[in-house]
């Protein structure tokens, strides 16, 4: 299939060429160009609500919940379910998809697992140009999950419109870390199985986790929501409270704000893949002459670093 | 303390010196240019020997008994445990290295926990500038041991002269998944926890993998050491086998060719660093109004890139 050919079906929402271009992202394939170019006057549209949360807190559950919800109002729904690449364990984690077989033949869903490659090979690029292929693709609303359970996955969950942060009780000290490093980017606390024992005081703790940042009256305030996913019970109210959050943010100019900061993210991580590529092509290059002379201690990194830079001329 | 006191400790192998140092580089303080330029020359003299392995395979414990190995033939040594820094579960990996206090009071013992930053965060050089630390203070041995099993940290303890990959039986498909991303990487293979059950399979599985890679006679074959580590059993062969490598290394021109790699990489990172901070400074920057039309579906993200490479002059 030629590119033009694959952004017109693109643009339909032809599944065979969603999955194509899915796999041309995750490989950094050089249509890419052509691809982006071809959809972007077509992006925008989807909402992107992003579901992160520690392992075992029902992640896969939540966001299949979810597609029914969606499904139910009417909504076409695309899930990204960004795995974190490991050479350890990746296959096992991606069996977990199987769960999502239940919406195989909807047409209205589409759900694709995508591998997050390590900080060293850098795609960071990966995950907002699968958004941008699912969004010109017409779907309504994109699911991001993110299996993993570092920095790197709540980023990429915490780039989307709205962003779920799931919790569960008896999972020890999950609200104590989610206030390290996950208040920044939720939008919206679920805790799912609230029928187990403990789930009122893991509500009582996000309630006062969240009352102890100062906000203006104008301010959003991350809404705490009660689920039992696996039998549907608190999706309603989920959905509820992602609605009020878009209109919040479409009310307040919140979501050009998000987007242009999605889009920047996505920019910058394309201009720094197009200077990593840049420096040090051929072996007699600024870097390779640099490497070797701070592997012989006669030169220090950041000395060699500028060496660099000066002949990329930045 | 200054920066050229801290340096000078330093190359002395003060204990609060190399603590407080790998703080900075953790915390990618603006002071790590001037001390890396005064440790260069006093770079390159200690071996590092990088262990990873999938969760649950007793990385921890083998570390330990490689550093009992050490001590015992008279070597000083220092463990850079590198943990990924998750939001969720950061602090429980942490503990572990409680069982490492065994050795606190030995002088030639230096072990530290380092947190490994999600990949958008982006500070890759952390860990080379750590060993460069550990290096220049005097150890004749690095060991760098990755908690993470994500591709990031298989990266970092492959960056190492001599990598150690850990197995043990019984962990269902570890050797099929080590096949996947970790053959590469590995110059020996650990089976640890060699007593139990399913201990001869594991090895010969693993000799079959190794097997099926095509080696001139020249080239380095790993071998396959078992062990029961938390009894120091099988861990003098380890050390043997990690000496065969470095000789291997140290007679082939191996050696050199991977401290250049490593520091290729290392200057790679800071280079990419410090056009990441150049990028989009100020608001009126070419990143900012190139992300708006992006968001809005007026630009590319790849025309939008070029245009900001324009204008850092790249």
């Amino acid at each position: 299939m030629d590119t033009p050919r694959l952004v017109e079906k693109l643009l339909r929402g032809d599944r065979r060429a969603l999955a194509r271009a899915i796999t041309l992202v995750e490989n950094g394939s050089p249509e890419l160009r052509e691809i982006m170019a071809g959809l972007a006057p077509h992006t925008g549209r989807a909402r992107v609500v992003g579901f992160t949360g520690p392992p075992g807190v029902g992640k896969s559950t939540t966001t299949n919940a979810a597609v029914r919800a969606a499904r139910a109002r009417g909504l076409s729904v695309a899930v990204l379910a960004v795995d974190p690449s490991s050479p350890f364990t990746g296959g096992a984690l991606l069996g977990d998809r199987v769960r999502m077989q239940e919406h195989a033949t909807d047409p209205g869903v589409f759900i694709r697992s995508m591998a997050n490659r390590g900080h060293l090979g850098g795609l960071s690029w990966a995950a907002p140009h699968a958004l941008r292929v699912l969004d010109a693709a017409g779907f309504d609303v994109v699911l991001v999950e993110t299996v993993g359970v570092g920095q790197a996955e709540v980023e990429i969950a915490g780039r989307a419109d709205t962003t779920v942060v799931l919790c569960a009780p008896g999972m020890g000290d999950s609200v104590q870390a989610a206030k390290a490093g996950v208040l920044e980017v939720a939008d919206v606390f679920a805790v799912n199985k609230a029928d187990r024992d403990g789930a009122k005081a893991t509500l009582r703790e996000l309630r006062q986790m969240i009352a102890m940042k100062d906000r203006s009256d104008e301010e959003w305030k991350p809404p705490v929501v009660m689920m039992v996913a696996v039998r549907d019970e608190g999706v309603d109210e989920l959905w509820d409270r992602l609605d009020a959050h878009f209109a919040h943010l479409e009310s307040t100019g919140g979501l050009a704000e998000r987007r242009r900061l999605r889009a920047r993210e996505e920019v910058q991580a394309i201009v720094l893949d197009l200077l990593r590529s840049r420096i040090g092509v051929g072996d007699d290059g600024a870097l390779e002459s640099a490497a070797r002379e701070v592997a012989e201690g006669t030169r220090d990194p950041y000395a060699a670093a500028d060496l660099v830079l000066k002949e990329l001329g930045a």
